[in-house]
């Protein structure tokens, strides 16, 4: 039978930093959870809409015109091709809906680029 | 500059029930909301991957082999051509994730059938 994901389960089960998790997948699209902490780094990604979604703390997302500051229960959706970059000043938990293309880092490719994904 | 979502701003909009609202998309997916109460009709999507996540209440996904009981914070992506029934006790929020082509009775139409869905 189709099993539940229970958000709090699986977040339980890492503490790194910026490396998302993936956790089920629809259609052509991943859906992870990440732990975010500290500040990330600018990029974009060029063909992928990236969906966050707030489940603990408070993310700031810096865009190049202002930034959207999301608390629990609130999200965004950066489209492909605008630069952001992702801040979260305490411990903040995300559920993220993009593309399994996606690369965390987008079209920039350094240290913190995450290259396979652990499922979980 | 892009603007945030936030859940609870849009479910005050309506309170329709089984008539799922879109708040934003991600590439070929509908991100939606939806307010369940009572029971809904056996069906299955063709081609469509669907993710429920319970934001408020309790969900009753019925399967044809047993079924799944979600609180808040907890999940379900049934996958295309899975038979599912969803059952809510009480009123209950979900966050919808599936393709745009996705309709609400799935194979079936019916009185329950959505044609348009509103963007809110």
């Amino acid at each position: 039978m189709i099993e539940k994901i229970v958000l709090a389960e699986k977040l339980a089960l890492f503490e790194v930093r910026w490396s998302p998790k993936i956790v089920g997948e629809v259609g052509e699209m991943h859906v992870k959870l990440a732990k975010l902490e500290g500040e990330f780094v600018w990029h974009a990604h060029e063909r992928e809409d990236e969906l966050f979604l707030v489940v603990k703390g408070r993310l700031t997302m810096r865009l190049r015109d202002g930034e959207v500051k999301l608390g629990p229960g609130e999200m965004i959706i950066v489209p492909r091709g605008v630069e952001h970059m992702p801040v979260a000043d305490e411990e903040t938990h995300v559920l993220l809906f993009e593309p399994k293309t996606t690369v965390n880092t987008g079209g920039l490719r350094n240290e913190r680029t995450v290259e396979d994904l652990e499922r979980i």
